[in-house]
C-alpha cells in the first residue's frame, strides 16, 4: 500500500494535525516510460505554509484534498524507462507519500558517491541555491563587509552564513536560542550570533556589528528586520528571501518604516529561487568544492517517519530545527 | 539691510510660523576673492523638514539659531573675484536671506539665454536630476511598461512622469486633487492620473494600470505605497525618492507589509540625489533638449516675498503646490 498525506483543510494561523489527512491507496505499477519508486526523504519547508492559503502567490495554492506537495529523494523500484533502473536514486517532487509511480519529468538521478543523497534537499538543493544566489548575486558582499543573516541556523541561513564567511566577510547570525547561536559560531564558524529572543536586539546587533551592516540576508521579516534597519550602512543590500515571521498570520502585519532605506540609499530585493536555475552549475561547482574541503558544513535535522511529517512542518515555525529539516520515510541504503 | 530667516526652534509635527524668526543684519561688502549678491529666488523643498529634526540623516541637521538653508538663484552686486562681475546670475546655496556675501565655493554661473534662471532650482536642478536618475537608473523602465509616479504634480514627480512618457511607457500619476490630476494628464500629458484622496485607491490604480505596475516612482511612502504594492508586477522596481507622508510625524509609522516585494521579486531602492552628480552632464543634455523641443514642461509655483517663505514651505506638506515651488525674493530682470 502507498501511504499518503493529503492537505485536508486550510489552516488559520499555524497548521495543526487537522490540516492533514492520512490515507492509503493501492500501490500502482509503472506503465511504459514510467518508473515506480519508494520515497526515502521528503523536504519540509517554511514556504509550504504559503501554498496552504488561497490566492495568488509565486506558486499555485494547494487545494484541499490534494496530496501534500514537496521535494523528495527516492529509490527506483521498477523501471519501464530506458534511462532508469531499479536501485537508482532520484531527486523529484513526489510529495508526502511512501511510494510514487509516473513518468520521469522533473526527476534527476543522484550519485551517492558524490554526496549524501539527502543533500539534494538542502545544501545541494533549493535551500543551498537560494543561499548562494541571494547572497552573492543580490547581496554582493565584498571582503571585509559585515553580513547579517537571520534564521542563521536554518536550512538557507546556515549555508548563507558560511558562504559569507568564506567570502571574507564579518558574518553575524541571528537565531532564536542560545543553543542555536552556539551552533552558528562553533560549528558554522560565523564571527558572532545574536539570540533575538533574549537580548535587546538593536544593542546586541550593534555590539556584534561594530562597523554596521552592509548586507542583511533576511529570511524572516518582522521585528528582526526592523531592528537591523536601524544599523544598516549606506548602500546596504537586503536580499529578502523569506518572511517566516508572518507566514502564519491571518492578517498581514505592517512592515518596517522605510526611512532607513531612503536615508541610507539601501536596497531591498525580493528573491524566489525558481528564477535562478541558470546559476545551478556555478552553485553546484562551488558548494561541492566547499563541502569537499570542509569549508562548509551541511547540518541536517532528520525526523523519522511519514506520520511525523505534519509535526515536522509545524515545528519549523516554532524554530525547532537546526539545519535543513527533512523527514525520513524509509531506509537510506547509502548511510 | 539684509533680511534673514533663521531656524528658531525644532517643530513637533508640521512647522509653524514659530519655527522661524526674521531678523535684519547690516549688509556686508565683499573682501578680496568674494562677491556680494542679492537673492532672486530661493527653493523650498520637502527634504528641509528632515533637517529640522535632531539626529543623523543624509545631511547634518540644522541647529536652532542657524540661517535657514536652501538653494538660491542670485545676481552679483559687487565682485572682488576675477570670474564674476556685477550683474551675473548665479546658482548657490545662500539660504533664506535677501543678500549674501562670501567666497564663490559651490556657486555656478547661469546663462539666462539658455533657460530661465529659476529652472536651476527645478527642472534643471536637483529635483530634475532626482527625477532623471531615479527613473532611468533605478526604475529602468522599458517602452510599453507601466510607470506610476506619486506626487505627480510636484517638483520631482512632474518631471519623472514626463520622462516616463517620453520613454514610451504607460505613465500614470497619483496626486491629491482633481485639479492636479487634470494638470497631470492635460499639461504634462501623462496617460492617466489617480486622485488618492477621493477614490478607492487600489481599484482606481487597477483601472488606470490594466497591465499592472512595473515601475513605481515613489515620493511619498505611506498608504499610497501600500496600495501600489498590491498591484505591482513581477520584477517591479521601486525607486524610493521621498517619504513626504511621514516627514512631519513625531513617531515613525510602520511601513507596508513586504510580502508583495518577496512574492513579486520586486526591488525597493532608496535614492538621494547627492550620490548622482556624475550624471549631471547626461541629465542636462537630455532635459535641455526635451525642454527646447517642448516634450517636457517645467511647471513652477512662485510665491512672492521672503515673508511668505515659511508658509510656502509649510504649504508643501499640505500639497498646495503644482510644479516646483520657489519663493521670489527680488526682481528677476530676465523675465
Amino acid at each position: 500500500m502507498n501511504k499518503q498525506v493529503l492537505f485536508k483543510s486550510r489552516p488559520e494561523g499555524l497548521p495543526t494535525e487537522a490540516t492533514f489527512e492520512f490515507i492509503e491507496t493501492p500501490e500502482a505499477r509503472p506503465r511504459d516510460g514510467e518508473i515506480s519508486r519508494r520515497t526515502i526523504y521528503l523536504s519540509v519547508d517554511p514556504a509550504m505554509r504559503g501554498r496552504m492559503n488561497r490566492g495568488k502567490s509565486y506558486v499555485a495554492p494547494m487545494e484541499p484534498g490534494q496530496l501534500m506537495v514537496g521535494s523528495t529523494v527516492s529509490q527506483v523500484i521498477e523501471s519501464k524507462h530506458p534511462d532508469y533502473k531499479a536501485g537508482d536514486f532520484i531527486f523529484g517532487s513526489d510529495g508526502w507519500q511512501t511510494h510514487a509511480v509516473g513518468d520521469t519529468k522533473g526527476l534527476r538521478k543522484l550519485d551517492p558517491k558524490q554526496a549524501p543523497i539527502s543533500y539534494s534537499l538542502g545544501v545541494l538543493g533549493l535551500p543551498g541555491l537560494t543561499a548562494y544566489v541571494a547572497l552573492l548575486d543580490i547581496g554582493k558582499p565584498k571582503p571585509g563587509e559585515t553580513v547579517v543573516i537571520s534564521a542563521a541556523a536554518g536550512a538557507v541561513g546556515s549555508i548563507a552564513g558560511q558562504i559569507a564567511r568564506i567570502k571574507g566577510c564579518h558574518a553575524v547570525g541571528i537565531a532564536g536560542s542560545d543553543e542555536k547561536c552556539d551552533f552558528v559560531t562553533r560549528e558554522l564558524r560565523l564571527d558572532a550570533c545574536v539570540n533575538y529572543r533574549k537580548q535587546d536586539l538593536v544593542a546586541a546587533l550593534k555590539a556584534a556589528c561594530p562597523n554596521g551592516v552592509d548586507v542583511y540576508f533576511d529570511n524572516v521579516g518582522g521585528p528582526v528586520l526592523e531592528a537591523v534597519l536601524k544599523i544598516i550602512n549606506r548602500s546596504a543590500r537586503i536580499p529578502l528571501v523569506g518572511l517566516i515571521s508572518q507566514y502564519n498570520e491571518a492578517k498581514l502585519p505592517p512592515g518596517p518604516n522605510l526611512g532607513s532605506i531612503l536615508v541610507n540609499r539601501a536596497m531591498i530585493q525580493g528573491m524566489i529561487v525558481f528564477d535562478h536555475f541558470h546559476r545551478m552549475p556555478d552553485f553546484l561547482r562551488d558548494v561541492s568544492q566547499w563541502l569537499r574541503s570542509g569549508e562548509i558544513k551541511a547540518p541536517e535535522d532528520i525526523i523519522e517517519g511519514l506520520d511525523n511529517a505534519p509535526s515536522a512542518l509545524i515545528g519549523l515555525f516554532r524554530g525547532e530545527n537546526v539545519g535543513k529539516r527533512i523527514v525520513q520515510i524509509s531506509e537510506d541504503p547509502t548511510r
